[in-house]
């Protein structure tokens, strides 16, 4: 709690390459040595997503990568719980629609923390500028199988109709790799969000430079 | 989070019956019914778990509970989640041994909340004296099949040897109903804490008064 009200996280402005995490896309390695190798590639924030850990487990987790990333001013972003990012000293919570409300996550949070809130569709995108929040998820860009709960995709249209629609930060997220990534952000992503991309990488590290290497 | 910090539901000693929710439970009731109903009968205390809903909905589940019953003086405790529990400004925590470490809770809902922890062993017990917590679930007293994960119960005896070892607010739970409740208060429970007994009961209000009427 002490890192979250001391520092102004939302004055943060590199998410560029942005790690959401998956435990079970990792191969078998351990989180913290993906999300390390993930960041010395070029990511510049990290999400834990855990939707089966117990919150014991969770804030665990939250705390070992609080006290690896944050001293290095990479925010770690909690996805749902901010019990756990509060108790963590978390820089940030990210929610979904069927999450906290952002009002009452921007509450409990406090002034200094980031929120972000997935949108998955274009009314949801214009509804979240009312909103007290850091940026918006696009959620997904390209149809994916880690996340199956979802509607349709934005697609490349889509992205380029929030980001002449929006003023609010975009994180796309869903279906991004490599070989697309360029598109993604032509078409208007300030931030590329990924989880199979780097986390059941050979290398997270060069899957993270190598989508890094396509900011300017 | 208002009601939260404005009361000191630290003070309250009136947890007697004490009502643990499980929505698949109350025979196609709304819960708030059966909750109500339970409380006119005389619980004093509800515990509102839930180990399916989204965020969003047991945030609404919970506010639903607290605006209808804090004006009446009786404690909604919510099961695990600080932030819920935070949002909807519950009188209290309840955690398990994988949830939330105690300390963490305590920090999290303030010096006015109560918290409550389940203890399965002695061992747990005997530990959780050091720990700024209100109440200790001795947890299962019977075998139930309302939860199959834990360890064997403490039975009569256990709950006896709870009481002469412990400093603690006993809320027994597991398996209790009308017919062993008696046994169970004479064992050394100071509070009766049920599920099915009063969520599946033809009348939640009878079941709650039957058990009432067992306490001196």
């Amino acid at each position: 709690m002490e890192e979250n009200t001391m520092k102004n996280w939302r004055a943060y402005r590199n998410y560029g390459v942005y790690l959401v995490t998956d435990r079970e896309l990792c191969l078998g390695r351990p989180l913290d040595e993906v999300v390390l190798a993930a960041v010395r590639g070029g990511a510049g924030a990290v999400q834990l997503r855990e939707k089966h850990a117990d919150s014991r487990e969770f804030l665990a987790l939250a705390r070992a990568l609080v006290s690896r990333l944050q001293p290095m001013g990479i925010p770690l972003i909690v996805n749902d719980r901010a019990d756990i990012a509060l108790a963590a000293g978390a820089a940030g919570l990210h929610v979904g629609q069927s999450d906290l409300p952002p009002e009452d996550a921007r509450r409990l949070m406090g002034e200094n923390a980031i929120i972000g809130l997935s949108v998955e569709t274009r009314e949801e995108l214009l509804a979240a500028e009312k909103l007290d929040i850091d940026y918006v998820g696009i959620s997904p860009v390209f149809a994916t199988p880690t996340k199956t709960d979802t509607l349709a995709p934005w697609g490349l249209d889509g992205l380029r109709w929030a980001r002449e629609h929006s003023p609010l930060t975009l994180v796309a997220i869903g279906g991004i790799h490599r070989e697309n990534a360029a598109a993604v952000l032509e078409a208007g992503a300030h931030s590329l969000a990924v989880v199979s991309e780097i986390c059941s990488a050979d290398s997270p590290e060069e899957a993270a430079r190598g989508l890094k290497a396509l900011f300017r």
